[in-house]
């Protein structure tokens, strides 16, 4: 029997194993036939070997070769020769030499793919490439993510461990507990009329952790949230999720800093400085109208109502009277942006909602556009030397209520930089955003909510506000922001079970709930809890940043659509009566039911 | 503010420390008063520091310290200093120190926990430690356990990178093909009556990988399966799961036994001798009655038709013209095991529904029991050859049909080995079963069934017997075994679409069946598949036989009970009629569900 164990991969053999004998498998890239001889690019996930298969010197391995095509899977035997003199090919690692075929047989037959695998230089479409996931990874671009993201991930492990962490893997049957998104339920076969969720987060569990003294925890958690998906999000996730004990938020922003400068490092090569810089919460709006600024460009925003107030600009006054925001950004250089331009800018902020754009543009030290004139030329000076305008700028306005501004002018400071090829994108730029309010209000249902989560700690210095002025209280959760994403996210948690209750009474949760669902929690914290506090680090978008693609479905194996659909398996799927009996369960429209 | 951050952990302090000034913090293991002075045990997942808090240095701190209960989590400064001659405690590594107190503060108190953390001499009921999971934790055992596993996983993933494998994460939620287990599902809000199903193995999506080209795929991958639990099962569970291309069994074998060694090197300090011996599946049913044997000790079982021919005795006549197994299990020294002794026996197989248990106790020669008489004097001699049995030797005889046969020695073996102490605890006795049956027959359903899964290629002998005599193909199946478990299983696959399609249809799949479930994967083999083949390893019990526990709870965290349940978080349980309603179900009896 042929032996089809390799030798070699298809990207190994050099100039040096001129002369050695070798066992050769993988699949047929391309076949060539060229002057009586054949030749073939062999692949593998390594790389590409051509072999050579001479009719003279082997008729039976040229005459099967005459019939080989594309992603057939074969094995060869040859001896390794050099490329004939100007034929080597610098291209590949392998280009200086090639395979003298001895021995050729064929381990798998191939219908025509429903896409080129060898160019991948075609575009194919993602349906298409979702179905036949096999094929897609076969073609190279998804498996260089893929081993990326296993090397980021070992990399993790092996960083974590050697300062102490342990990797403890928590449970994928847990409970539901509705607060935050919606979860992925679990009928019961034994218990009937129970369900077990899908876990958002590990989040009790760790904390449980370390209230049993585990010290440092962490673990790559899969994450289940059933949510209408967004373009980068999917419904199984995955986080490093990390806690620890008698620590304060900066030890373990140290740590996480270590941690993903070795990321980058590894899997990029890319030296990143540490520490990252702070910024506070309500800085990050004043400045960019955001949470998660992208600081590889500057384009601060000013807050401008008080040069608003002495304008004439009724837009303006009638905004100041309803209490709200006019912030401006200046666009260096913007005086080139034609009114076309602007109009489109214009439109792209209506489409947020906001009801319109002002502009200025600056030139020969005076402000001109058609609303010029409702500012006075003291005004007009104020407003330059507040926006740092020079000549040839253009400066963006808007008036609107605070979080419309502010959402506007972010987006806007966005669209520009990409725009005006502003972005760097070699750079990184980290930071941590501290300080988050603790609770904001939850219009649809008129309570408070959570900011984080129901167990960051409040800030230690606004604690009394707690009965007077909870929406004033900031928390000690901080997040990671890179170019503009959030990464990752965390907090000093509530150590005290007195405290976590009464936070989730102000979370307008009744008893009755708050016993069903976290009850056995707060009895948790009455043993002995420890001072504690956790991130967890979005890994999908990690890698997405370390493999430079703006499509989550690249840096995971087997993605789902954005309607949650596996393509490839033809999943969620109907099942049979039988398994939804044993279950207890009923589908609202029984009868379509079928096998 | 008091800073709890800590400058050692519980274990760290030796004499070289003595006059450092340090910040501990921990939990209260127990307090003492002497003589005026405090001294408390303050513990750590890491160990034990003796404090001591002098009322004449510190009268503060020494009036809070009288406050201290059990388990409340306390932060402190003071100095090292050697304990008092005579004082050093030699059991715990910091026995020759002691922490002068300085500042004292209490960072969380506790309620009396419901059984006590710092005796674990003391047996906790198993319910009560499930319920407060996080306390029993704290008590160490279960903590010990836990960094083993997590030293297991990392040095396996360790191994394996530096061996080729990619380790990739498959979904979660996947596909129902409801062959073998029974699925969990999950039901899909965005398409109504569609169920997602967790895998109760990635085995198709690893063989995907294959055909993808990855080469070597590893995870450490979590499972699920609702099946009624035994002792050492539970709903969902951890297997290191592997595939590899273009290999041989042996390939692989090599790598999973240089694996296991690393493991019990790292986890136990044991050497683990490699390569581990085979032994095909006949051969261990034939000599062990079944397929894990435990290699421990000897008490090989041999077959004894051809003599019972030649007994009178009717049983074992019977037995031979219903086709029935004749086989005997010679005990050393067993002469001595009473008529009690024998009772108890017979009654041990009777409860596995075999009819009765015969023996013969060797003495002076010659054999002596009631049934000795239907034993010619040659007859007696032949067997006494063949079971190579001494004075003083007890043997042991079943008849019955073969699997009642088999399974009733190999019990008995297994149980005697027991009771006689031949079980050398600190011994590991590997072996790879191979060739297993490709089939079995499935009698309720009246049909083949795969004795391993139905991707697991025949053995490439016996596969011209596909439709002549299938129940007697081989497959290329192997299991790995140590001490009488199997602790993993593997097989080469089947790699050829036609192949694959015809063992379905042997299994009876329908059409539709076929079509429904694994027509994307027949058709994914017709795209160029290499030859591959893999493995999974139980983690669990891996882990359960490094930690020496028979109770597969004490390796997991967050274990479910027999009945698949979470005492601690309580769960499954009830959820919302909205969260019902979105999912586009409903329970058998609709009135139960509240809130």
């Amino acid at each position: 029997m042929f032996d089809y164990r390799r030798s070699h991969t298809c990207a190994a053999l050099r100039k040096t194993d001129i002369g050695e004998n070798v066992t050769l498998s993988g699949w047929v890239d391309r076949r060539r036939d060229h002057g009586g001889f054949i030749f073939i690019d062999l692949r593998d996930r390594f790389g590409i070997t051509q072999l050579v298969i001479n009719p003279q010197k082997n008729a039976k391995a040229h005459e099967l070769a005459e019939k080989l095509r594309s992603e057939w899977v074969i094995s060869i035997k040859g001896k390794v020769i050099s490329r004939a003199p100007g034929m080597a090919n610098p291209k590949i690692d392998t280009g200086d030499i090639e395979i003298d075929v001895l021995d050729l047989q064929v381990l798998s037959k191939a219908k025509t793919p429903p896409f080129s695998i060898c160019d991948e230089s075609i575009d194919v479409n993602e349906e298409l490439r979702l179905k036949y996931r096999y094929l897609d990874i076969r073609r190279g671009e998804v498996a260089k993510k893929l081993i990326t993201r296993h090397k980021a991930m070992l990399a993790t492990r092996q960083f974590l461990d050697s300062v102490g962490f342990i990797e403890i893997t928590t449970p994928i049957l847990g409970k539901s507990t509705p607060e935050g998104a919606r979860d992925y339920l679990v009928p019961s076969r034994v218990h009937p009329e129970n369900f077990y969720a899908l876990p958002q987060s590990p989040q009790i569990y760790k904390q449980l952790l370390m209230v049993a003294g585990m010290d440092r925890y962490f673990q790559i958690a899969q994450c289940f949230r059933d949510e209408d998906l967004r373009a980068d999000r999917q419904p199984e996730f995955t986080q490093i999720d990390m806690e620890i004990s008698f620590g304060h938020p900066t030890d373990l922003m140290q740590i996480v800093e270590k941690l993903v400068a070795i990321l980058f490092k590894e899997c990029n090569g890319l030296n990143i400085a540490t520490p990252f810089r702070h910024i506070p919460h309500c800085v990050c709006m004043d400045r960019y109208g955001c949470d998660r600024p992208d600081l590889r460009f500057d384009m601060e925003l000013v807050q401008i109502n008080d040069i608003a107030k002495k304008t004439t600009f009724s837009i303006f006054l009638d905004q100041l009277n309803a209490n709200g925001l006019i912030k401006a950004l200046t666009v260096k250089g913007g005086a080139d942006i034609s009114r076309k331009g602007i109009e489109e800018y214009t439109e792209f902020v209506q489409r947020l909602g906001i009801k319109g754009l002002a502009w200025l543009k600056m030139q020969d030290g005076v402000l001109t556009s058609s609303i010029a004139k409702y500012f006075p030329d003291e005004v007009q000076q104020e407003l330059i030397k507040k926006t740092n305008a020079e000549d040839g700028d253009l400066i963006f306005m808007i008036a609107d209520q605070a979080s419309k501004t502010n959402q506007g002018l972010d987006h806007l400071r966005r669209r520009i930089a990409k725009d005006r090829h502003l972005i760097d994108q070699k750079r990184c730029e980290f930071l941590w955003v501290t300080d988050f309010p603790l609770f904001n209000w939850d219009n649809d249902n008129q309570r408070l909510a959570s900011e984080h989560h129901p167990f960051t700690s409040p800030h230690p210095e606004d604690i009394d506000l707690i009965d007077t002025d909870p929406l004033k209280m900031r928390s000690s959760g901080y997040d990671l922001v890179l170019n503009g994403y959030e990464i990752g996210g965390g907090s000093q948690r509530i150590h005290n079970g007195d405290l976590q209750k009464k936070i989730f009474e102000k979370l307008n949760l009744t008893e009755e709930q708050l016993k069903t669902n976290f009850g056995f929690f707060i009895e948790a914290l009455s043993y002995g809890t420890p001072p504690h506090l956790g991130l967890a680090l979005g890994l999908d978008r990690l890698i997405m940043i370390l493999t430079e693609t703006d499509n989550i479905r690249d840096v995971i194996a087997f993605p789902k659509t954005q309607r949650a659909s596996d393509l490839m398996m033809d999943c969620p799927s109907t099942v049979s009566h039988t398994q939804l009996k044993e279950l207890h369960i009923s589908t609202d429209v029984p009868e379509a039911i079928y096998f």
